[in-house]
């Protein structure tokens, strides 16, 4: 499981310390087997949920990595899935103290392929943030488009120009107004937006 | 292995038909098990050359499939792959009699999820038609520019204006000139085209 989130205005991954050979002490990727009865959908939302308490959040198969030397133990084959979390989810939730996030451009080594794992989803992710609406799936119920600016700029890693990202957005046609407003200091209050259809992803054409 | 080529201006995709249960009779993907020693990749390199004779083609992880119910043998997690091969190195394979190509459009039943997986490779291949080089892997070692857009044109069921397309084509900058043409019955003689690196697929921004 490749867990993203935006925290402090950065691409983050969820990591765990193992406390087993092989690779003890080290940070890795959290998952688990698939069980009998499930699907390999199922095991990735169950895995998710166990390790975060999160769930109803986006999810995706990225790829299966099946090298025979992948697992000092023996051959095992990783079907992976990547999830996006809104960032104001992660307040709520207590952390295990063995759960961590890490900026993804200052990764520790990590056990097995795991290094190589993150780096082809965030590869998916930032194609994908060309094409496709993926990026509002890190936005919280309700937020203002200085907040999705934000989002993107991090992933992305530069700064985007206002009026051109706004003109993008409202092309994109999936938020609609709450009719509400957040007001931050002395700034002008801003529009608070939400998506229309929660959880779809749009391919932009 | 869902395996593509374009056949008589049809993308087409090569079906095995089972001899043994389930599904003894039908139609089905061909496809077999990994070897404990060999990558995922090795293992979808050997069943294309096992079954088709063909090597050095461009192939593809598509997707995990898992459904528990899936196969009723018992738990079979299939890592399917998809592989583009160039319609004339065909005329050379001399084919089993229990492989056929069959027209992507006109498919009969298939065993267990297979349908589901060509389905899948389907969308794939026309997603990245929009955004990647992918389709030049179908062209054999030098093509006219006809050819190449009777090979689009076939993938998206639509007809391509020719003038757009050159543009088009000439943007990507992935072809080069033969210095060799083509003459066909009465009609101007065309130019030949290579691709300048096989088996690369560019994206195209």
């Amino acid at each position: 499981m490749v867990i993203f989130t935006i925290r402090s205005e950065r691409l983050a991954v969820l990591l765990r310390r193992r406390d087993k050979t092989p690779y003890a002490g080290c940070w890795g990727l959290p998952g688990g087997r698939v069980h009998a009865d499930e699907t390999l959908e199922q095991a990735a939302v169950r895995q998710l949920a166990e390790k975060t308490g999160i769930t109803g959040v986006y999810l995706e198969q990225l790829y299966t990595f099946g090298d025979p030397a992948r697992d000092p133990r023996g051959r095992v084959i990783a079907v992976s899935y990547y999830a996006l979390v809104p960032y104001n989810r992660l307040k709520v939730q207590a952390q295990p103290s063995e759960l961590a996030w890490h900026r993804v451009d200052a990764l520790p080594p990590l056990a097995f392929d795991h290094g190589k794992i993150v780096a082809m989803a965030q590869e998916r992710l930032c194609a994908k943030l060309d094409y496709s609406t993926i990026a509002l799936q890190f936005m919280p119920e309700k937020f203002t488009l200085s907040e999705l600016q934000a989002v993107y700029e991090s992933i992305l890693g530069e700064a985007l120009d206002k009026r051109n990202f706004r003109k993008r957005v409202q092309a994109l046609d999936c938020l609609e107004d709450t009719g509400e407003q957040f007001r931050a200091g002395k700034h002008r209050p801003a529009k608070l937006f939400r998506l229309k259809t929660p959880g779809r992803v749009e391919i932009i054409k």
